[in-house]
């Protein structure tokens, strides 16, 4: 796996930060979040005056062998369908995307179907769906070395383009399975305790999907380390997310973490480089329990909390106005200094 | 008090409504929150494709008698500063308003300073401060009839600029003290469970809140009315917000809740007319405990949680683009029947 240069931003700019947002115009504190997120943004671009510039949403699609065994309800066609509809626009990600003034970045990291050509979607694919992890690794290391490689150029292609803020955003039959498995590899968390409903599994096909990942484990006959574990249980879109977490961090963008599956991705990519936490900005917590604890277990304070379970980004691209109204805070409020108003707090 | 019309939306189109959400390309529910807030809005213009049009946030302006008890951090001049301050733009809420294409409308309902003409800022000044309701009623029974009055014909006005979105926010040096109470007398919940830290009271200054406000209400010699103890209670910036909540349910208008003070208005306007509830959304649930309470009290499932206490308005406005993706995604997102992907769920 190719090397990242991946440094904490220096803290000595912390102080002078709190200064500024504390003399701002307004009872000490009482913006709460805003000035928490103010607060990190300008420590990853060390500036009093941070600025959000043409944010992407990239996408990352691939299918999964797993899916072989009945874990989810999604068939597995609806991995190239929705792929193909998002470049059409009209998916739930399009009109987020539009709202919000992101570009929406297309990846086909490994769709089982042949993507036709001229509809703008990155051809990435390392392999025509992963392997069934049940039996076997779902990738080689090579093609997981390969997906951090390819999720780093991708982000290569957007900080060309300006862009200084950057979600990542997933679509998969049947990939909350390997997202559940790294949970559990990467945290420690009780196998149970990582699984949810997906895409909409009742408590039999939980039951189910447990059943098959406890066996999964037990199948296991890698080499112990974790990135053999992270490879044999991987999915092609997450490692490329993984790749391009790391990337961006090295180039000290600030990167917004969509719901449970990209949690998952930063916390394989935090393994690695702990320092990409730093750069991360969760922006959805949803109902999934595992989610939550996996949240807790990074020290996130995620930004939104509406019951979304869509994928595709749009935890993060939701949760994108209110970094803008944390950048805004800093850069348009008037301080104490300023005006005549009694500094109250 | 004047009469009000204000039906409850009616409830037919609901079926249409989640049918429509429930067909949309993405797992049933997945959306969570946006497509509880699609189907509400829906229902309060009733029509499958709502729109929302030309946002106003109405900010009112006023002192309070109480402040001589020592109630409040904020001295009494922060009342007048800010609301010059928020005419000149510079403060948290006009970046807010900014972000999100809301017209900042301003109201002095009866600030203690002679506001100078010619600053935009509404005179719709009752009096210089309430009275101390430690000792008196705070307002004259014609006093709360006028402020429901005024407030109703800020509405009035921003109705007629073809606005069909309305926020309301405030600012007064110890208005958490008449908000607290009416939360008190409209709920039920124990007052020391009513009361926070406003702009920044330590324990000790909470535990001398909480006694004033008891001693207040031992001090009570009205006629035992809810009408009643409202206006003794409370602020000339809190009647004129219920008003305005009045007079847009009434036009069928959607109402976005700001945070704790706010939420004390929509309880006192739901007291008169229940239904003003079916056209309001909670924008925002800070951290204090009372304000969670009062949100349980009345069925709210607020969008936000970003700890903010500014007031202002700041946490309706910061909901506003989760209001725009609501509408977004039931006017933009294709339906299964338009586009070839498998139903998922």
């Amino acid at each position: 796996m190719r090397t990242f240069i991946i440094d904490r931003p220096d803290q000595e700019l912390r102080e002078k930060l709190v200064h500024k947002i504390d003399n701002l115009t307004k009872p000490k504190g009482s913006l709460g979040k805003l000035e928490s997120l103010a607060t990190k943004i300008g420590l990853i671009q060390q500036t009093l005056t941070p600025e959000l510039n043409n944010p992407h949403n990239i996408l990352f699609a691939a299918d999964h062998g797993i899916i072989e065994e009945g874990v989810t309800v999604s068939p597995k066609e609806v991995t190239w369908q929705q792929l193909s509809h998002f470049s059409h626009g009209g998916a739930g990600i399009n009109f987020l995307c539009e709202q919000h003034g992101f570009k929406l970045v297309l990846v086909d990291a490994g769709v089982d179907y042949d993507i036709p050509a001229g509809r703008g979607i990155i051809d990435m694919k390392v392999r025509k769906s992963t392997r069934n992890f049940l039996h076997e690794a779902a990738m080689t290391p090579e093609e997981f070395d390969l997906c951090i490689d390819r999720g780093a150029q991708v982000v290569d292609i957007v900080h060309a383009a300006s862009c200084n803020v950057v979600s990542f955003g997933e679509m998969g039959s049947g990939n909350t399975s390997p997202s559940s498995m790294w949970m559990h590899l990467l945290t420690g968390i009780p196998l149970a305790d990582c699984i949810g409903a997906g895409a909409g599994l009742n408590n039999e096909g939980i039951r189910h999907k447990l059943d098959v990942l406890t066996q999964a484990l037990e199948n296991y006959s890698g080499d112990g380390s974790m990135k053999n574990k992270l490879e044999w249980f991987g999915g092609y879109e997450l490692a490329m997310a993984v790749g391009g977490m790391l990337r961006a961090a090295e180039l000290g963008m600030v990167i917004i973490i969509d719901g449970f599956i990209m949690t998952s991705c930063v916390a394989a990519a935090a393994h690695f480089y702990p320092a990409v936490l730093d750069y991360a900005v969760f922006g959805h917590q949803g109902d999934e329990s595992g989610h939550k604890l996996m949240l807790q277990e990074l020290g996130a304070d995620p930004i939104l909390h509406l019951s979304l379970r869509l994928g595709e980004g749009s935890g993060a691209v939701c949760a994108y106005p209110i970094l803008q109204s944390a950048v805004r805070m800093i850069n348009r409020m008037d301080s104490f200094a300023d005006v005549t108003v009694t500094k109250y707090f």
